[in-house]
């Protein structure tokens, strides 16, 4: 999906809400727990009650990886329904991955590949290693990477805000800074995390045009209008995330219905955010 | 495997040898390319030839997910024969994981869960995130974390070496030495890239009886010595890698046999060194 086409998508639903499927076996509606595809039948769910108020769903590898290969097989099913749809979304593989260039363009060929398994929009990618662990996942069209800038755990702390001999920038701000030779706002977004809202200011310094993915609103506990207040630009360049305080809304037979009022809520917040701009 | 276990393998081989089994099926011998299990059979093959003078096992994570599923399935079939030998290796799930807290708390089960597809002894790590990004991995009994510290590729000069605004050190160093809060050398082990020898002196001063994994000798040009002048203690310490140096040797029906001859070669190398600390 192109940058266009998310702004367009944006426009449309009046919604930056991306839905985060980290989805837990052990979480779900006790009546999905031993179906075979039980993962599947509750993304299904969710995706079909979210569809109206979401612009993004984003899969956290590790739940997948963590039920082993049949998780994965429960990821492609999940990611064919959403490819299967008019509805497009944007879709996001939040895997974190990074190595040397050509492993990293393994990775790429992995997640993003459109003959592949899984055909994703976008990746979540880890900065440590540097330009050609970042590059690869930039070749192919219309597709984005996600680097982490700054993320919402308390482990952010130990790095992160470090100091470095760049004109005392803290090290996320060299992130920023520095990738922005390596891709552009129309292929390279951020993570920055909702939890230090104010820091967006700084973010929005270096990295003005640039869409952000914002985790944390809600269960991690980031204010959604703050977030609004330092991060949006004039084409939106948000996508906030949330994804225990919709998927996880209930653990009854109830759970989609519930899901998607979390998700109306939020929207409709979004809304009044966007008419200050669109 | 635990500490004592793995040097006492050490000891025994007369090596500290590790083959990374970065299996692309495109650089495969021919007659594997086009068979069901052709990753599974090239690998065993390659165990098979290599075990007498290897003591680990690194499968690039990247490599198989390339490969989509029916690649993880042919991993699972790599490790399900790696933990049926007799003669047991230290595996290493080069995955370059990490997340918050609780989604790492996944990875862990993913990858280094007895009870899991994988069950592996260890898995590399990124550090970016920090602590609750890294200590969900340390939690299983004899098993290990080997964090990113000093990569060996050309994006490691964009980060790791940035001076910190503690004691003027590089953030690889900071790195290496606050993670000494989240882990021992008994669960904890680093990856430091052989390209940079001279970076060794720097690295044992902070974490003087830790194992280092050191990637990069063979295609990425460290070499073997200088890494053991700086590199070894009186443990061993070091787990030296080599992938397509020794997988790729030959892309013939002899791939197995002149893979048994690169690994061999090391085996002697490393042999020499450790006749000076054993």
């Amino acid at each position: 999906m192109t940058r266009q086409q998310l702004i367009e998508t944006i426009r449309r639903k009046q919604s930056f809400l991306c839905v985060g499927l980290d989805t837990d076996i052990r979480k779900m509606p006790q009546h999905l727990q031993n179906e075979e595809d039980g993962i599947f039948l509750f993304n299904k769910a969710i995706i079909d009650a979210t569809l109206p108020y979401a612009v993004a769903y984003k899969p956290n590898l590790a739940f997948y990886e963590a039920a082993g290969i049949k998780g994965l097989v429960q990821l492609k099913k999940t990611m064919d329904y959403l490819h299967s749809l008019e509805d497009k979304a944007f879709t996001i593989a939040d895997a974190k991955r990074g190595d040397i260039g050509n492993t990293s363009q393994q990775y790429a060929k992995a997640f993003l590949d459109p003959e592949g398994d899984f055909n994703f929009d976008s990746m979540t990618i880890a900065p440590y290693m540097g330009e050609d662990s970042v590059t690869p996942f930039t070749v192919y069209d219309g597709k984005w990477v996600i680097l982490l800038a700054l993320t919402s755990n308390k482990g952010a702390f130990d790095f992160q805000f470090l100091k470095t001999e760049y004109d005392d920038r803290n090290l996320f701000e060299h992130v920023l800074k520095k990738s922005q030779q390596w891709g552009t706002p129309d292929n390279m977004m951020y993570v920055v995390g909702a939890t230090k809202a104010n820091m967006l200011t700084t973010v929005r310094d270096i990295v003005p045009d640039s869409f952000l993915l914002v985790p944390g609103v809600g269960a991690q506990g980031g204010s959604l209008s703050e977030v609004c207040r330092y991060g949006l630009n004039s084409d939106c360049g948000l996508l906030v995330n949330s994804s225990r305080g919709i998927i996880y809304a209930s653990n009854g037979t109830d759970f989609a219905q519930r899901a998607a009022e979390e998700a109306a809520k939020l929207q409709q917040q979004m809304a009044d955010e966007l008419r200050r701009i669109f």
